[in-house]
């Protein structure tokens, strides 16, 4: 194999995840994932901190989805108009990669520590939908609120979609959640 | 120190909390803990089976007290109303240790890996909430939905009372924060 690796990340990517769900996360190594992906562990840590970061390398990408889509939403949208639209926008992207997502929440639920970690980074998202908020004027407790209650409907979401009762795309449980929410709260 | 010790695990509580706040969580050991407390390492074990249980040994508590909210609501609730009444009912525990509450946090805030312990006992929180609501015939989705977004609104709730950016009771910020979640799912 000579030094220039097609798609390495992806390989490797791919590689790990097969491998976490065959014979579990803590049961596999980096060489292991490496070796599966015709790489060497080199080129493995020229793109993965660790093989934890393989799960949640898409994180900040997500991260950008929501900034931007809160900052493009039309300026008479309400707060929860806004995260709903970034929600949506986040969902498309997850949309793409279903087998890829149900086999990573398969592994992530078999993992205590990787559900921390999971939580973490739907918490950071909050803190970066919130942020994005402020910066259309939202107040700040509007802002927080809304971001926080954003990513628990979107989490909602996701684990229906990913538990796979119904065929529907992320982005229909994504609206269903926000519709349940609302009916939830106006008759209380 | 005879062998008697009158609330030896309080003791130790408020004596590794103290550490906590002045060193750090890290850099606080089971030694120093019992030796603040007038106790033995053995006795620390056994209360709490690491320094870090002592910071989440009240969590049971808690998901006792949501449960059985949950399940007391009047028959007429809506599973948000019983939602409401049950983080009420965790608001006024909370409130009684309130000095307690604000450096429990602050230690969690300065440590990531305390920060995702408690994020997942947020979330079995939700679970707890979830479980409850379904038990009074609340279909599976809107028990899930109800549980997510309360405990959503929750967190956000304790968080302004934790800032302490104003004087009012927990209970307060969660009566203002679910009123917040009625007007941004209303105007949306």
């Amino acid at each position: 194999m000579g030094r220039w690796q097609p798609d390495a990340r992806g390989r490797l990517a791919r590689a790990a995840l097969e491998l976490y769900v065959e014979r579990g996360f803590d049961r596999t190594s980096v060489a292991e994932i490496a070796e599966r992906a015709g790489l060497t562990e080199r080129t493995f840590f020229r793109h993965y901190a660790d093989k934890r970061e393989v799960l949640f390398a898409g994180s900040s990408a997500l991260q950008e989805v929501l900034a931007h889509a809160v900052a493009e939403a039309p300026g008479s949208a309400t707060p929860l108009d806004a995260v709903a639209v970034a929600l949506e926008g986040a969902a498309a992207v997850l949309e793409e990669r279903q087998e890829h997502a149900r086999q990573r929440q398969s592994v992530i639920d078999a993992n205590t520590e990787l559900q921390e970690r999971e939580l973490i980074k739907l918490a950071s998202l909050s803190g970066t939908l919130a942020e994005a908020l402020r910066e259309r004027g939202v107040d700040e407790a509007s802002a927080g609120l809304a971001a926080e209650v954003g990513i628990a409907v979107f989490k909602f979401a996701f684990r229906r979609w990913v538990d796979r009762t119904e065929e529907k795309e992320l982005a229909q449980f994504v609206r269903e959640a926000l519709a349940g929410l609302r009916a939830v709260t106006a008759d209380a």
